[in-house]
């Protein structure tokens, strides 16, 4: 055990990373990993309780890297917290790379995994649209009667309904969740959306979890056409989230938000106002003491 | 940064509301927006685990307006509640309102979101009743066979039931739950109720999440006919969960309620004597030491 | 609202029952009618997730009534507690009449809500056995294919594991549940038991909750017949759930519990002695210093 | 009572095991056997929410030997947390033994419950592989189109998704997770893995769930055919889960563990470093002030 300890010590100390948001990035690029190991996974199986795991997937995401990075695994949370002014906006293109690159890696682990099944199911090559599309394992691809418009509406709400619930469970002055239970209160939120918003477009409402899976199906022999497909969908998982994003934060903010914290801000500043009145106060005795 | 923290701040005083009960109608509102958006984005699926996101849509409305309102989303947990002594009764109408309300806002953005749909499967055409109707994704409709007497029994012991469990969930002198999971324990409830009871009249037992998204389809463009439909059966969703709460709250009360109440009641009275007593005795004993 | 309170007193003093044993009685009478509610209103609709409700209605029973009687609501659970000298003998016998005296009502409420479509089914009789059978939405009646000894090992081992369960859950030296969340975690035990066991025999593994329902059906029109039916199966899970108690209460002693109670006795007994020791050796002490 | 709680006090002491190891063994034992109990359990059924036992199993198995042995009840638990230095090396056989001998006593159990619907199924015969094959109800066995390697890579990148996830669940040093909760989180982890990974190869991620109902069938008559189907399968569900094992650890040390173990480390050394700093002043100032 003594020289297991020694050089167990040794080689964490090579391998420690001291900057904050590089370790920060790398929970975050497993945190995605994760999820969209066991969605893509799920998506195989095209199963009954798929969405069950979907749900959880995010959960099982957030607890991976939760203490480190706070757990986003989603460029709209992150950016959604930027907004609110509780992140700095630097952090905003570091986590969505990372997260997108972790996205990127899930689905090549998956694609290891299932490839024999992939190709048989396919059979013999990677087609992208169509009776034995395989690229929907990966990314999301619309259904056919879905308008691109009526797909961005449907993204958009998806995401501000998410972002509600987040800016809910994780609301500094707000806090109904006891410590700890966030990542499956988030892990419900994602399940209950997913089930609820799901069917239009095939429930992405994270533009990391689509554009990263999408990259490497582009790379590994769909071809340029998983971007192009359903006349350019790609592009509505990518921006649809962030409007909507935008939009989650300003109703909650107005119908929740403001409220709370302006209480507690007036409160502190009756503290303030109060705590000088008593040093006055205690001046003023201290001088008559005198 | 800088900034940006100062223009929030500027734009939260702007909106910040003070008057608490406007901030907890505000909050109410959304909070049955929320479960409306999710019951109504579930039941246009129709899918096999509906009823899960039934349960969790009361879930993610607690959530988002709990620590501010208290988290009813239900008429009849408010009136509940204002029988009881525990709320003022001026509160009923407001909260009765907002609640109402949001379902009515909730229905709205889900009309937008699925509007080609519902559009596509009425033919044309928006039916309350028969092969092709749509009303039912908004307010409930009971099945052919139920009788209106049989529905307003079924209404009854539902709300009845979901009342009782509420009752032993937030019972101050009984509270079995841990601090903050309050929230899932009632979406819980409401998803087993839901399951068991669930099946002749639709399941609504809360007469906002019915009547907001009834009086929305009416505006829409489905006409009065939602009103009149199923010799007016509107109305049992309004009525019978009210007499259903008198009735749970009455069963609580008798057979668990009363006597943890009363024994608290009891005990600090016995406190209160003692302490009186031993006041009185200290008040001897000095007495005696002088 | 001065008034309101004033009634509402009142009546509390009135209606409030001091003896504890009896307030106990009633409060496992009304978990138990919650339980059968839920199961048997499930079981009317024998939907695919009505496992899934079946484990939370135990959930709710507890809930209810878990503050004033310790949420049993099954007398094989009180029968290991009084096995294991936790509970006083006395309180078996009041418990298990409380219990089915709960699940007899409950039965009352689930056929007055049913009345018709039991009727209906039954074609204008209450048939216990063969195609139009609805006596089994009440109690259970084993699948064609089980032998009696079959189904009495099977009740045996499931109150067996449901017990080990609830006893790791309850033990007072082994802990590993957060304050509050026990009556969850036995939803869950008897969920998951239900889920991986109940096929054979229609899941019972609660004598109180199968006897209610079974004398109900039996004055309510069903006749004698609910006792007599499958070779007298009616006694099964009466007396199996029992000795499956008794053997899980064994196991779980023998394997976890005396080895935990017998540290913490041993810790206590060793803590006594030093505390011994620690006072002849200060009385030496203070003698020498004398 | 008083007789009663000496006789139980007496035989306490007959049984209890004061060696912590074999307690601890006694315990992974039973917690195993309720794992394989639950899991054959539903696999019998072979019913839809199988899944949802499979993970819940998990919880139940955790939960009852948890306090006393730490909840493996997976040989690649040990492993991984022996790996890491956190557990002793003579700790992993005698765990691994026993948790196999309780899957192997579970599987006898299961086998006595259902030995009826076994002997029919099978008709009349116990067979390892085809039409009428029973021994799937116990061990894993790949489906057809599954390659050994292919099967490998399956097992391996299951176990190693478990083992990040309880890692991050368990890390001292990262505990995302309320005190005791953790059983319900890994069961959450083992039923979204099961899920999401479980088509391929049936879903061990277990060598002990795996090996000790193998054994029970080789010697209740299935014969040595359940060790060689399938190309000798019944290899790979032991080793390829504690190579995934491996990999799991390098992955969840170099992207989260490390770096927060470094944290800590350099937080105190430099808390070490200032204590001695301080002492120094302090002595200083002390010297001066003589």
């Amino acid at each position: 055990m003594g020289r297991q300890k020694v050089i167990l010590e040794k080689m964490a100390r090579i391998f420690q990373v001291r900057n904050v948001l590089i370790r920060q990035a790398l929970a975050e690029c497993l945190g995605t990993l994760i999820l969209v190991l066991i969605l893509s996974g799920g998506s195989h199986g095209m199963f009954l309780m798929v969405n069950f795991a979907f749900g959880f997937a995010a959960t099982l995401g957030i607890l991976v890297c939760g203490q480190v990075s706070g757990g986003h695994i989603n460029p709209t949370v992150t950016f959604s917290l930027c907004l609110l002014g509780r992140e700095p906006w630097r952090k905003f293109p570091v986590y969505f790379l990372a997260q997108t690159l972790g996205a990127f890696l899930g689905s090549g682990i998956i694609f290891g995994m299932y490839i024999d099944a992939i190709w048989d199911y396919g059979q013999g090559s990677l087609v992208v649209v169509g009776d034995n599309a395989t690229a929907g394992i990966f990314a999301t691809y619309p259904s056919k009667h879905l308008t691109l418009l009526n797909g961005f509406f449907d993204q958009m709400i998806g995401t501000a309904a998410l972002i509600v619930c987040i800016l809910a469970i994780v609301d500094p002055y707000n806090n109904p969740i006891p410590q700890g239970l966030e990542a499956f209160t988030v892990g419900f939120v994602v399940l209950v959306i997913g089930q609820s918003m799901g069917f239009n477009s095939g429930y992405a409402v994270n533009p990391a979890r689509d554009l990263g899976p999408r990259i490497f199906t582009a790379i590994a022999g769909w071809g340029s056409e998983v971007f192009s497909a359903n006349s350019y969908w790609s592009f509505v998982p990518i921006f649809a989230p962030f409007i909507g994003a935008m939009f989650g934060v300003m109703v909650y903010q107005l119908m929740v938000g403001c409220h709370v914290e302006g209480e507690a801000r007036d409160k502190s500043e009756t503290d303030e106002k109060e705590e000088k009145e008593r040093l006055k106060l205690s001046a003023v005795s201290e001088k008559e003491t005198v």
